[in-house]
């Protein structure tokens, strides 16, 4: 009798490397599946891990430059942060790394998902919606909620021992009080110690960013040229150096935000599935564009579509975090907000110093921005008493209200 | 024939003192009238020179606790910030302004209201559409908005010249190369070489608030408490200090964090009447607070009252911003946002250091975090399986759609 | 060892007969709960039938008027329809049966609630989140999605065989060719043959309201009287009848409505778990309370707060569709949308005629209508010149965006 | 010296005529400008008449195809109607009939247009809004706004008196009680006896559609399919009749419907500059169209992308309303409905009888209904097990709030 093959995704960690031998013992044909959004990993020895414990195959996939174009630049054009805080760096990888296993998958004829997400957090969901709409007869197993797994593994220690018994290595590194996330995007930083929200954050807990009291007492300067909402170059104005190329570019603002200690952020959250959580993040390139694509928008979009597009945009914000990249209602507001992006074009200067990102100027031959007609100095193309007609219509609804409370005495 | 009375918003500088003596030469009584809403005046010797000038009465007005407790606090629950990035320092002021100024024309039995404000701007809209709420039958004498008066003053060296000739005293002080709003909440700076979007500030225009560059090395760490949304105490950790009563709160906020140089913004913002402008701004006690009760709020807010609040506190800020304080559609808007605010009660916890706001932690007995629930390690009151039903439901529609979409082959 | 009580929700049908025999079975105490919500049901037989077949105690709860009061009312202050069309008389009348049931619940010291509610269905989803929300820690039996009963009872002629051997006794009426559900406020039918949206529903099917080929050639006149956007009396101007108290007058119009055919629905719409149905639904009084509100509305509310509440109420409708009313979202919407309501009071006029309700005049002591305002005749309070300036202004930044175009040549 | 030409918008009726003999008589060329929507309207003899009163040249412009495909089109696909119940007939031809005005404006070299339009009304913003977007050099001629117009002119006896003195034939007629304008679409009445909300309008008023009590004592049944959101054919089921083309099936259209009395409403509505007025509108073609059109969205369109559509027409709705169909926003928000569209075909099937639209079913090979998975009968690919998770899950959240609530005592 031939075997189901199951595709793991695959960390090389603990849990799914235990994972990995469970479902081998429970009679799977298991392909690892590791997608290289920029995390910190050993990719290669992950790999040979892989199939020393019995894999089948063992995949990396290199979905770096796609994370970037395909799925931060959409976020980036939205202005995407969840809860009007959290950019969003788990979330918007979630459906590149799914994307990627699912095609994997496919390719091999495998009937069977896995992963190591736990049953309270959102990964699980945003992973597996994206998995059943990209592959809709897929099924998925996930043994942190399979009450056979969860009896088993009752905690680190089950784990630590089925891994002794089974021969699966394991770093002697004592582990993090802490658990985290990490990719090119961001890293975030949650549970342990971190469960109570107000006990502060260690400040050596940060990797991508330097502690902003530790930062240089230097600023320094950049600009940011965009062409429809999206990055084109970075250049350095303290060195001259200019960078392109999506991934390039990326990043290089990682680098130099996060020595100025940019984009920490320790916030409460409403996971998709109704509790509140913590998290710290940091976000270092990310945050810088954000704040400089918001801000060309200022100069180059029309105020009432901007008010539309802040509405999308919170549409789109809840739906990435709640896993639902591939719905139809995110590819129709990716097409509405992308329709907004046309006329932003154009370079933000600012400044980085620790921890602030202070935009200095904004320039572009879109601007909306006409410096005569707002001068003080110069009428320009308008003539003042018509403003107050307007002001007088604008009050008569008003005025038809106080009215009315007066007829009424109040 | 008896004259008409005028009552002038009169802030003792050059404008606002020909255009008294130009009232009256044109026939009318004036009285001036300036409401102190903290802005860095000599109120006394304003008075003084109002009446020498000619002026029936001259009152000031002592608006500051009003200012801080009827319109700053609501705009804090609201998190209220103008196209996402402006604490609406002078939209917020206006209403207070007017409400006390049409008090006074009311009784002097004045039926004229004058002002200085400019034809192109924000405040003749604030300031009008609220008069004319909250006293229908006034009319408005807007100086810089009448031919007559502009074919007289066409520029600074005009009103310079009517100054001298009508004995109207000059401070011998240069003019800055902007113009400035300011109240205790913020000073706003646009105009002249602000105009062009693509000229950074310069660093010593700014005055509540120190450079980042120059503020303390060290981080000073704030507690403050929250009831309903609204701050009952600062307390300093480092120095043990506690400050109560809004209108203490609130400037002590504003030293201390002027101190550390937080709150300064540089944006491009649409203003009412359909035109961009540049701003620069500084709020330095107010971002403080807006950063901590939006942390609190998702501490101890239901994720979807926050989500209702959210749309409704873009709909008060666009409100505010163009004027509208004593709308029916405000005073709902202002009804609905205070019920939210019931159980937005707690501490947060935070440090200043050189430009940065960091909230290092938040608690409640308001809170609707649940440790237990949230927890890795504890299942508390969850049974993980049921991630996977609200998982698969949540798949159904996106599934159907891919299923439609492959019938037809896209 | 004592047996767990369950109360089940008890309608005297075919399948909850089965389900209380099949509890009893599986061992527990079972207590019969019928609401009564204006359902056509003889009680007092279902009730004896529930004792005979084994129920501990058998209840029927009048809920009528407190349906019309708590649940009806909030949703016409509202204006509440799903996706803009369904009134939700079923959607309204779960929270108040689940209410009433779960305070019987406790009063009963049980700790299990089941229902006869299929698994695909929106009303499983209503009945039990308003439960988990009142009653946390109470534990549902659904057993139309229990593995054990699906394959025990797979269809109706099972149900049947079962029935028989368990002396159950069964109308001998054929049952009909759709399901249907109804209490005071309507009647929806779906499934069966109406599972087709292409198929015609049967003329006969219809039974509140007369099928309008055959209503009364002569339409009926009516004049209704609001007070805070709350029904208190219907005037019959053709007899001179008058009907008040809440549950009266809701009565009498069902009757008037149905009469003149009028509330008949024929729809598609999306259920909370993501599926699309059909349902056919008649909601006589309903629909007609329903446009007179909306139409008082207009008459007495302020524009901006009735597009800030009609964004409300969408928020609402979805609320209570998908089951939420004892939510903090829903009670906080119901709070904002009743301070709403404050100033809808007076007088709708209609006639009812062969499926129309034609509005042919309103009036109010509240009313926003200025007619010497709006007159043609007479200026009123109103220069025509300020209208000028409210148009050049508003066209400002239009002709800003034109220019911008032309630079660019499109 | 050359005189300044205008384009004037001429009706033919007294006010336009009179308005064209006073502008020659202030020194202007006019040229007169007629757009055929559809109004009922002898367009050479108002041509003829123009000329006569000293017209330099007269235009008559065939618009009626363009009002269909190009507004009447996009208001359809958003389901567009104004406070939710007025489907916009004349705000969707003024842009129509503005674009081509202004067209011919430049032509003709002119820098004048004029119209006669009153300076309360909704359609003078319309209109200039429109032409100055399109046009923003142009300058306006809004008499009935101009003082020294007013002034000669107050009331319509003043007008016949001119006339008489000017040579300008008047249509012997009694003008009827209230004010009218129409073209294809609709029928708008107000003004005069309509302007108290509480006068009944008179039966004899309409004039597209029959009096629902003299309508046709059997109904009669149409298809009409559409593709993309845009009706294609009409099919009568009766008589077998099809009917293609927009132009020709809109009329088709106006025919049956008004004959069974299909479409008339009676409401009071907010104008733009804020004051409430009461218009009678008859929307015969129009209302069958946006029922069938809101019917084919439910069953073919995503749940959520309806969501996000609805709030966008709301947005759209206003915006046209507000005569800002040139504006920016529109242009996007029309892109973005227009986006939502694309699965949109489909045939609907209805009837009409007496002021009724009954929709009796649809079907389409866009469906996203699936009528195995919504059955009661078969389980489809469902498990009814997920819906427990599904609902735990939602509850989760509720039962937190509950919590909490007990806690403190509520």
């Amino acid at each position: 009798m031939s075997k189901d093959t199951v595709v793991l995704a695959y960390s090389g960690g603990l849990d799914t490397s235990c994972i990995l031998v469970w479902l081998i013992e429970k009679g799977y044909k298991v392909v690892t599946f590791q997608a290289d959004v920029g995390q910190e990993e050993d990719f290669e020895a992950a790999k040979a891990k892989a199939l020393k414990l019995g894999a089948e195959k063992a995949f990396v996939c290199d979905c770096k430059k796609e994370f970037v174009e395909d799925f931060i630049w959409p976020g980036l054009q939205a202005n995407a942060k969840y809860e009007g805080r959290y950019p969003m760096g788990t979330a918007l990888a979630r459906p590149c790394i799914a994307r990627n296993m699912i095609e994997r998958a496919k390719l091999e004829g495998a009937k069977y998902i896995s992963h190591g997400a736990t049953g309270k957090g959102n990964d699980q969901v945003r992973f597996e919606i994206a998995c059943y709409a990209l592959y809709p007869g897929v099924q998925i197993i996930a043994p942190w909620r399979e009450d056979e797994f969860l009896a088993r593994f009752n905690g680190r220690n089950d784990l630590m021992e089925y891994a002794a018994a089974n021969n699966i290595p394991i770093k002697a590194s004592k582990s993090d009080p802490w658990s985290m996330d990490d990719n090119l995007m961001h890293i975030s930083y949650e549970a342990g110690m971190l469960e109570d929200p107000n006990t502060e954050s260690r400040s050596d807990m940060y990797t991508m960013t330097c502690d902003p009291e530790k930062a240089p007492d230097k600023p320094e300067r950049l600009s940011i040229y965009f062409e429809g909402g999206i990055p084109i170059s970075v250049t350095n104005k303290d060195d001259g150096a200019k960078v392109t190329g999506a991934l390039e570019l990326f990043l290089y603002l990682n680098k130099i935000a996060g020595k100025h200690g940019v984009g920490r952020i320790d916030i409460v959250e409403n996971r998709f599935i109704g509790m509140k959580s913590r998290g710290c993040y940091e976000t270092p390139g990310g945050s810088v564009l954000l704040d400089a694509h918001e801000d060309l928008e200022l100069l180059t979009m029309d105020k009432e579509i901007r008010r539309l597009k802040e509405y999308l945009s919170v549409q789109f914000s809840t739906q990435v975090y709640e896993g639902k990249w591939y719905s139809p209602e995110c590819e129709y507001t990716r097409g509405c907000i992308a329709k907004s992006q046309e006329g932003v074009s154009g370079t933000v200067h600012l400044k980085l110093y620790k921890g602030n990102i202070m935009i200095t100027g904004r320039e572009s031959d879109q601007s909306l921005y006409n410096q005569e007609l707002v001068s003080m100095d110069v009428a320009g193309d308008y003539q003042p008493r018509d403003a107050q007609g307007f002001i007088r219509i604008n009050a008569l609804r008003l005025r038809e209200f106080q009215r009315l409370k007066k007829l009424h005495g109040n």
